[in-house]
């Protein structure tokens, strides 16, 4: 009788978009347009998005449930992309079929005089996701080795010291249960323009248009080398990055949603068994008149 | 030729679901399996729920966009209910409809050292929604007054003075712009107990009992009162109680997601103009290679 093959570990989403740690990123060579993994077509990547949605939604209640009954676990996703790359319409379509009380959000801006008082990471900490939940940056504590090294918002030694205070800051989430699940999201140059001129041709996209943002991208050049040195820097085995070509929207909600559930399932939350006398509890309720 | 009827003013499911302000309410006057003015049947209330949900989510994208143009308007829904009564079903399936990004949504739980070392109202001014955005209490301020008065929590004389306290409280907000939907979801208490055995019934639901409910449950006639005496104390025109039925999931849902629906089309919010040359920056955009 023939031997069965030994059964090949199936690769996951995770596999093709993790960012390979330690090696030299040029994003230049990556295609915006791939559509890494996906269904065959456009149709079938959204019906499976669907569905991915109403299983990411029952991993997420487990989760929930788990926090109810002392697992510390959480999951932090981190969104990060060039603008209209797409990261508030990842929340909208992805995030947006999860529970929302469930899920803790936070947009991050430029900081204030607040936060301009205290170190980098001090408004990240505030807006960590507790145990059981899904926490959700729509920018993070990655902005102060971008914008800021491109518009040299602190001295380049300081932002040079940034990359390992950064590493340092994920190790400690991933000793403390956080999942840190970084995605960049990889928008190609013509897109952008594309992407902006829309926002121009529709009135009810104007609120969306800031002529800054004409600005911010003559520097492409600049950001995407932070982009580059970020994504090298900061990879490591508990917090990878993964590249997220983002020029096709469906593609890219359908594999943040992949990304999320591979995850969630290998976290396997369990709903907690009951710590008290189901039976007994059942009787005092049928006696109560 | 004879005259055209006066158009008679449509009644709204505010005009059905809206409490009396100032008069003595007694709950168990009020069918908690009521349906009022919902759709023929469930499976039309339903798809109603849906196109409602499509069309709250459209009018939270131009409330979010005024907001972004100097709109200090907002939303704030506050759900109150005994146990199990549905406030996290309805954040979830109302709520869930909508675009996190723009929701702010708090549970209150006993408050903590921090909190009890402040005013009642402290951490509840923490969470507020901000401009554009609609905020979400699950659970509220009124604990204050309910929980608080039947578990003795405070000297009755503080209780009594909170009533005045949340209404001074709620004129500012409405002051300030926050247009307040307070949903009390009345449920029956043979409807609870139903509820709370089925939790026992399935183990997947145990997490979300606690033995601690029987025992509040037995202080039904003492929380009916205290919400009694808060929707009668605590209603103004600018900040009116809906008294939701709620022993039907779906009629609940259904309700708050149209009371919302009524609010937002009455806010009427828009798309703000551009305030930029909208040529120039098109032709700015083109210009760059």
């Amino acid at each position: 009788m023939p031997k069965k093959p030994a059964r090949k570990r199936e690769e996951t989403l995770r596999d093709l978009l993790r960012l390979p740690p330690g090696e030299r990123i040029e994003l230049s060579r990556y295609d915006a347009r791939a559509t890494p993994g996906a269904p065959d077509c456009k149709r079938a990547a959204l019906a499976d998005t669907a569905r991915t949605g109403k299983h990411l939604a029952g991993l997420q209640e487990r989760l929930w449930a788990a926090g109810t009954a002392g697992d510390h676990r959480r999951v932090l996703l981190v969104l990060q992309g060039m603008d209209t790359s797409g990261k508030g319409g990842t929340v909208k379509h992805v995030i947006g079929r999860l529970d929302p009380s469930g899920c803790r959000i936070r947009a991050f801006k430029a900081p204030t005089e607040e936060e301009r008082g205290h170190d980098f990471l001090w408004r990240v900490r505030q807006a960590l996701p507790g145990p059981g939940q899904i926490g959700i940056f729509d920018r993070s504590h990655y902005e102060d080795v971008l914008i800021a090294r491109v518009r040299h918002l602190a001295r380049p030694a300081e932002i040079g010291s940034r990359y390992g205070l950064i590493n340092d800051f994920e190790r400690t989430l991933a000793e403390e249960g956080v999942t840190v699940v970084k995605c960049f999201l990889h928008l190609s140059y013509d897109e952008q323009r594309r992407r902006l001129l829309r926002r121009l041709d529709r009135p009810d996209k104007h609120w969306k248009f800031d002529p800054a943002d004409i600005g911010e991208r003559a520097l492409w050049p600049a950001y995407q080398e932070a982009y580059e040195l970020a994504l090298e820097r900061c990879a490591a085995p508990h917090a990878p990055w993964y590249l997220v070509p983002a020029d096709r929207k469906w593609y890219r909600n359908w594999a943040v949603g992949r990304l999320l559930l591979e995850e969630l399932r290998e976290l396997d939350p369990r709903y907690p068994e009951a710590d008290f006398d189901v039976a007994e509890c059942r009787e005092r309720l049928l006696e109560q008149t």
